[in-house]
């Protein structure tokens, strides 16, 4: 049995987001559905990261089990001769202790927000918000900061997430370019919508709604009110880093200094 | 009557082309929609160029002329308030003496073909082409630089046209960043679907099935053979110009370093 890593990009508006369900069409279901056409039995693939409906991704990271004999490299072109919405920018034999959730270490995920209505180019991918501040990027500098660290996230969970809600955040960036604002987090893990909520915060930091400080106090518990939680179509999941002992090598042959690269 | 000039952004996609058809969505229709229900009375749009369907726009430019008041600054932020594919970019008061096609000196499309497999965020917009050879953007260049001045260019009309062929083409450049080129070509006009022509033989002579000189043998009708007809969705109207008594203000406001304008 051979184990094999794939890194994906993809365009999240025609999915169902990333799990398998039946009926829909979702980027777990229709890369199995490939990979299965490809290696000539049943598929599961089991990603980094259950991105929602309309999230996007640059580095969703996955892996899969296979009888099969086809070559690595072939299995980029053979799965990418079947749609642009998806696409699997590298694939490498790992060995059978990788797992694509349970070995990832550090997970970061982009937010795009315009303060200047977005070109039809960018729309679909950015949150247009003409009220934000000049300063906007700063302040979510100031109050992002106030996150790092070990906490209790269970303020920024969906309604009705359970389980265990301590995550650790290891860093944050706000690089600004032309009006076009791209939020940058990571941590070891997220909860679910943790990244939009927390997004919905910043809009109304950025707008001088809410100071930076209200971040923490949302965090804590203590600031009063509630947020929207920030549309799905600004966000994407960036990069998933793994242990030294198994390398990344996605970033090798792909031209990544591109839009939504482009930073 | 006031005449006004807007500065047009449009994914070209949804659209059933530029000009406007019974019971089709096309940009000239959708625009004359929105702009009579702004204006309060039946609005005519002229534009510098008819686009093709599928292909999209980064400066087209048209006039219209109207009876009401609405400030120019009101008539964007009102017309962009209804979809986002097709963005007015600038709207500025006119003299009557300018006309968005007569008064155009300068037209430059661009045409984007890359030799990787594009992010699923790419490909809508670019024609992928994994034969093309590393020299490719310089090939075309030199193919590009035999087309420069006047001359009869009838050879890259499409089939059924008819009318004076003679146009002036000012200049030609082929920019490349990690595998993406972009052709760009100016001229006074262009006949229909003369870039598309001009692509599909850069594509031949980029993976090496032909030389350089094939253009402009192609241009004298001189080279045998016949090429396909690029694909519309790698091909935008970049830029219209006029002269200088009509100052071109679009750039001012607008994050223009940016995808596509990212070079």
């Amino acid at each position: 049995m051979r184990r094999l890593r794939l890194t994906l990009e993809y365009d999240g508006a025609p999915f169902r987001g990333f799990q398998r369900q039946p009926g829909q069409s979702t980027v777990q279901g229709e890369l199995e559905r490939r990979l299965s056409l490809l290696c000539g039995h049943p598929v599961e693939v089991t990603g980094a990261g259950r991105t929602d409906t309309g999230v996007h991704a640059l580095g969703q990271v996955v892996h899969f089990d296979t009888t099969g004999r086809i070559p690595a490299e072939r299995v980029a072109r053979a799965a990418n001769s079947l749609g642009s919405a998806l696409v699997v920018r590298h694939v490498e034999e790992t060995s059978a202790e990788f797992h694509a959730r349970y070995s990832a270490v550090r997970r970061t995920y982009h937010y795009y927000v315009s303060r200047f209505q977005p070109s039809p180019f960018l729309a679909p991918y950015v949150l247009y918000e003409p009220r934000l501040r000049e300063d906007a990027a700063e302040r979510w500098e100031r109050a992002l900061a106030t996150l790092r660290g070990t906490h209790d996230f269970s303020a920024f969970a969906a309604a009705g997430s359970s389980g265990p809600a301590t995550r650790t955040i290891f860093g944050s960036r706000v690089p600004e370019r032309g009006g076009l604002l791209r939020m940058e987090l990571t941590a070891d893990g997220f909860l679910r919508s943790m990244v939009r909520i927390i997004t919905g915060w910043l809009v109304e930091i950025g707008r001088g709604e809410r100071a930076p400080e209200a971040l923490e106090g949302a965090l804590q518990g203590t600031t009063p009110g509630e947020v929207a939680t920030a549309p799905p179509h600004g966000l994407f999941l960036a990069r998933v880093e793994y242990p030294d002992r198994y390398p990344d090598l996605s970033e090798a042959h792909a031209p990544r200094d591109w839009w939504p690269g482009c930073f």
